[in-house]
């Protein structure tokens, strides 16, 4: 299948959909994917199961704060600059390319480099969502390693590491971004070859962000009827139950930056009387949803809120009082619900004292 | 000429000497290059003219605050990484190593990484002397560039940086030495041919520490005889003339760790009444040297502090109140004294507000 410049815009959207609040605004890197596409031509998806199993496959995407891409714009050659520097360290280039994070701006990063490389990009990611961190991709949790690991700033400079686990590797490359890239850069990593692909990603969810952007335009406004595609859609998938969790108005946001992280709570009045409030907590993602005292769902479980008139999903730095929306719960892909995964990326590892439940059993 | 481990002690003393104060304390140093040696056998010190044109010659050398290496020692195994790492990079394996700096502890470094390997050092540096940043290396200075760059922390973490610029490669192998390796890494840089090298480095300066290190040991507590040594020794060289600039004792020493740097002043008096007192100021090495209002030394050229007693250089991080010291100028190498040197290494690049005047003008 090849990706065109129409289907941009839908992966965006539907990669806003699975970022749950997080992965930043995906409009800068929507024009750039465009013009990269536009400029080189299409880009083949492959199917994750297609990929050939000695095939180099490298993880790209931007790392640092979501909020300075509102203000500050790639120039669009980071990926390329990314991926040329860690070729040059593993000595080989790669064969494709895959998300290492389908939610948000992410989703599109791969096919920037990809485009201009005449690469392939696979339908798979490393974490079926957004998360915020590195060691949450499923690259990471079921073995691979991180590094090598290349970055590159928009002003051309760029660095490669290698570390002895994946947090020292966050913390130089966020410092890369800070010092070198004013804030953001791009990074290529986790190099695999396609047996292990096969083995530890998150299969099929480019695809599944383009199908979820095609039917948020075709039921825009009409939430009840996209949600009705979207279980139709999922049933079928890897991925869980679809729930509609709430509907009503943000009545409060309270957002801290901590530690280059948007963290905050948001509190939904439902319209009718008589209904209990609806809690969320996020940390750049929507991470857990309780209804008075009630969970309705939790990482690793998605949570998504959408706009009632535009049908959008809004992401929790530009969540605003007053807005009418409906909250979305999707069940993690099963890959990211496993015991291993869900010792990386259960509610405890975002700080909260409580037990993964699946929003199937809540 | 093979370089043996008695030969070891040598060189560390002279490169203390040629550290102007600065380079940091040699004994870690000492250890690891001998039993380098021990292990593997001599390493050949090859005058830098007889280094094949087109021989990959990397510069090599430990960045970081010099106290740190008074609590925690290095593994020995740094110097290898680092240049493992480069060399995975540049597709290329060095033929030669060559000190960025022969004063302190990173005249020793490269020795333990050629010992490993059996590969040749280079009879020459990039300053002559110590400094604290990598554009006052002679090889910045007369235009190769710095990166690519490696580095290796203790525990295994390494990186690559290609950067615009040197101020941004400082930022990153800075803050990579406080992020991976508890404060310090050893560094491989400035990847150049060997025609290259006969034009940008400073000629016979690992030789200098060899001879100045035995003058020193023969003339232990004769600092008159040494002096008189030392002058003869440098006559016939490209470094300027040798001034014992003050006998006296130390009278007082202001000291503060600012940016990762141990900036400060101290104070000599004369045994005799009615001399001024000298007044030094340093920047990790010691940088200008006033008897009163009237300048007797200041940089590039070097300021050297030795014990009465043992003749051994004194360094600005361990100097204190009531030492009795012999003060020592020498004129800097005339590759670091040209109009181009002096953009870089003159008192106004360490913010003295005055012009450089040469040793012999003073």
């Amino acid at each position: 299948m090849k990706i065109t410049v129409e289907d941009i815009g839908h992966i965006a959207l539907g990669g806003a959909f699975l970022a749950t609040g997080g992965g930043g605004d995906t409009l800068v890197g929507e024009i750039i994917a465009e013009e990269a596409i536009k400029k080189h031509g299409p880009v083949e998806l492959v199917p994750l199961d297609q990929l050939a199993d000695d095939a180099t496959v490298v993880a790209i995407g931007g790392v640092g704060a979501p909020t300075i891409m509102q203000e500050k714009t790639s120039n669009g050659d980071e990926p390329g600059w990314a991926l040329d520097m860690l070729e040059s360290y593993i000595g080989k280039r790669a064969d494709a390319l895959i998300a290492f994070e389908a939610g948000g701006l992410n989703a599109l990063v791969p096919f920037v480099a990809a485009a201009a490389r005449g690469l392939p990009v696979v339908d798979a990611d490393g974490m079926g969502r957004a998360f915020p961190e590195l060691q949450m991709e499923s690259f990471s949790i079921y073995g691979v390693s991180a590094t090598p690991l290349s970055a590159a700033g928009e002003l051309g400079d760029s660095l490669i590491i290698k570390t002895r686990n994946s947090t020292i590797a966050e913390r130089l490359v966020r410092h890369f971004a800070v010092a070198a890239g004013g804030g953001q850069c791009t990074s290529a990593e986790h190099v695999m070859d396609g047996a292990t692909a096969k083995r530890v990603s998150v299969k099929g969810t480019i695809g599944y962000c383009l199908e979820i952007g095609r039917l948020l335009e075709r039921r825009r406004g009409k939430l009840d009827l996209f949600l009705a595609d979207l279980a139709d859609f999922f049933a079928p998938t890897h991925y869980g139950a679809v729930k509609k969790l709430y509907e009503g108005k943000i009545a409060d946001v309270t957002r801290q930056v901590i530690g280059g992280y948007d963290v905050g709570a948001l509190r939904v009045t439902a319209f009718e009387k008589g209904v209990a409030d609806l809690d969320i907590q996020f940390k750049n993602e929507y991470l857990i949803a309780l209804k008075g005292d009630e969970p309705l769902a939790m990482t690793p479980d998605l949570i998504c809120i959408l706009d009632n008139e535009t049908s959008r999903p809004i992401t929790a730095e530009t969540i605003r009082y007053g807005q009418r929306v409906t909250v979305i719960g999707v069940g993690a892909p099963a890959i990211m619900r496993t015991e291993r995964a869900l010792e990386v990326v259960a509610p405890r590892n975002f700080g909260f004292d409580r037990d993964y439940v699946a929003i199937e059993d809540l």
